[in-house]
């Protein structure tokens, strides 16, 4: 169908171009520095966890059940923290391993490991020739990232709207035994914020892989991240693999890193019984152990899931609101013209964004030369490449509501702008 | 020559034996348990760093210069941090990455990048065909078991009093492209705790290695663990380069591992200025922003060099006595023997040891027998392969000072009992 603009005679177009172009100077003039570029936590979301630099100090007795806190040994993870990430996730604490402060690099870790050493006694990925990852897109570009960094052929799936196309993963992942991985954020998805269905679940969980070192990379970034008003329900992956009779498919991810603290959060990795044994011993030789006094101060703040949820619910009424302020202004401001279409998350980072085919580009450029910074376009595909260029990642948590407002307003001058001047290109 | 035992008359030995076998029976009958095996601080020298546990809390300023502590951001460090760790290895803070808690995480990381993505522009050591490693041993277990891991091929290489011997280093490095590394601890070495001389670090700042891709792993380790009398001098290896008017060929890492509290120190890497750079491209795939308030408590903890240097004569005061110790009691139990030598370090964690040839494995399993942990005999070759089986690596600083004197009477027992035995053995 086509939009507001395509619609509108030349000269209606025209004029809607010199007025939204004069609009667009003005604000030029303004000299904005706005950012609503990365999923990062504003400064009131960390002051929440402010109380947690008191929980340690010089007479906290350092020993958590058998654990020595303030000496090597545990490389698991202190048995407190191990309680705790596994209450997150919805898995025993066996098989729970918590180290260091970021999950991003646990996955690297883990895929480098495969890369190098193999994955359940198999030949390490790089003596098996070319080795694919499945990567629904729009995704997180840090996690392209770490496979393309490898040489890994990162191949773009569908993303629908209860999860990736399951026809599509199936018929890869059964069919192609050099494929390796794909890469899910399950419940909030980055960037779309939907989250996977029970069936997809279901599905991810009764697949047969063609490899036997195949894996899901399962993110569990935003498990707990709900900004209301409803709470989205995800499968527990390990419920549904147990349900499916499969063990040995899943590694499941987490940190609290928009929990408590970007980049001094604990991160933590959960898998099968044989699975998270061979992790431990990947990690024995290149991890010694962890930062423990960090992992200490977290079962002593968040205690459980019940700590958690008393915490993110405190998240939640900071994040909240800016994610009804993207939908308000985006509603006001672009509802009736049929240009763009975007995501309604209850929970995570991102609102996911589609403007006209080619226009993603645009916009981004258009807003950097307005002084507001996004994600570049592009970024949540494979190797930066959107096909249709119209999808734009929005990260609306760590301006102030003030800046947020104004960012948006020059937001949807923006798309208008771009999409004006798109419908006018098509005429030519 | 012959040793005490190999000089006496059958019954004489056979008597000896006797003895020293009623001596081992009755140590067996104590049902000791006891550990003299890995390089870690006692709890009384973990307790010195227990103030910097209330340096931050609730109201700390969580800015440092530029960069914010409780959120994403500054990934190669606070300045703060990298201040320090540049004064600790008496370089330039631009040149100093701090990241995690392990250097041995730092090191793995960088030799695993070089593995799957090369280094300085060549191609990756997987696509390189068979790829070698010096080690000079005895040496670091663990160092060795990250090449390992990887596939490529640790090469040993002869360790002498000042150094690993250069001649044989050159001709290795300067002959073979496939030479891609060297494992070094050129200050109170693990195990043998020599500090290389002038000379040798020269010679390693001159070399002119055959591939292009070859660095020198430089694991300063123990730069500031000097428990006197006098401080070994090291000469600064990059000062070194710069005499020999080169760049890009020595990775130096470092870690408070053992100046504040093993598995929750701040560890670091510094390179030349091409080198750090692309240390800091691999890290942006791999590594989020690390855990900085950790950092933040070793930069208000320790200060500048002078405050580690005060804090480090705080460890000397509880290690010293135990390497002395160790001194006395070999010197009382063995001096006269001729069956044993040792080394007399200045500084760091280890004694290294060696018995007669063929005999470590035996003692270190007699030992414990005998209810006293050693570190496996071999575990300081590459593949735990000790050509002449005589070293053993003894770590005096866990054990109270009565633990450990008691644990060196059994050894000294252990000792001469296999010594005897190999003697008996040598005339049937």
């Amino acid at each position: 169908m086509a939009n507001a603009y395509q619609q509108m005679t030349t000269e209606e177009l025209d004029n809607a171009i010199d007025q939204l172009q004069t609009e667009a100077d003005k604000l030029k003039d303004e000299h904005l520095a706005l950012d609503m570029a990365r999923g990062k936590p504003s400064p009131e979301q960390t002051a929440l966890s402010r109380p947690m630099l008191d929980l340690i100090n010089s007479s906290t007795p350092l020993v958590d059940g058998n654990a020595i806190v303030d000496n090597y040994g545990t490389p698991e993870g202190l048995p407190s923290a191990r309680r705790l990430a596994a209450e997150i996730l919805g898995v025993d604490a066996d098989n729970v391993v918590v180290s260091g402060s970021s999950s991003l690099n646990l996955m690297h870790d883990l895929v480098t490991n495969g890369f190098t050493n193999g994955v359940a006694g198999n030949k390490p990925f790089y003596q098996q020739g070319e080795v694919k990852w499945l990567c629904p897109a729009p995704g997180y570009d840090r996690h392209f990232g770490v496979t393309a960094h490898l040489g890994i052929k990162n191949v773009p799936v569908p993303m629908l709207e209860d999860g990736p196309d399951m026809d599509v993963v199936q018929r890869l992942v059964e069919g192609d035994p050099s494929v390796k991985g794909i890469w899910c954020v399950p419940k909030y998805a980055n960037p779309t914020g939907i989250t996977y269905s029970d069936e997809v679940v279901r599905r991810f969980a009764s697949l047969e892989p063609a490899a036997p070192d195949f894996r899901i990379y399962w993110d569990n970034a935003y498990c707990v991240h709900t900004f209301g008003p409803e709470e989205d329900h995800l499968l527990n992956i390990f419920d549904a693999l147990a349900e499916a009779g499969k063990e040995d498919l899943v590694y499941e991810f987490g940190s609290t890193a928009k929990i408590t603290f970007p980049s001094s959060g604990i991160a933590f990795v959960a898998a099968s019984k044989n699975d998270i044994k061979e992790i431990r011993k990947a990690f024995q030789v290149e991890r010694v152990s962890s930062e423990k006094f960090s992992q200490l101060a977290h079962a002593l703040f968040l205690k459980d899931l019940d700590g958690v949820k008393a915490h993110m619910a405190k998240h939640a009424k900071i994040v909240g609101p800016r994610f009804s302020l993207v939908e308000q202004k985006l509603t006001e401001g672009l509802g009736d013209l049929g240009v763009a279409t975007w995501t309604h998350p209850h929970g995570g980072y991102f609102v996911s964004f589609d403007g006209p085919k080619g226009s993603a580009r645009r916009i981004v450029a258009l807003m950097a030369e307005l002084g507001v910074k996004l994600t570049p376009a592009g970024a949540t595909w494979p190797y930066g490449d959107d096909p249709n260029d119209t999808n734009i990642r929005i990260a609306p948590t760590y301006p102030s509501i003030e800046d947020l407002g104004k960012a948006l307003d020059v937001f949807v001058v923006a798309v208008k702008l771009v999409s004006a001047k798109l419908a006018k290109a098509e005429r030519a």
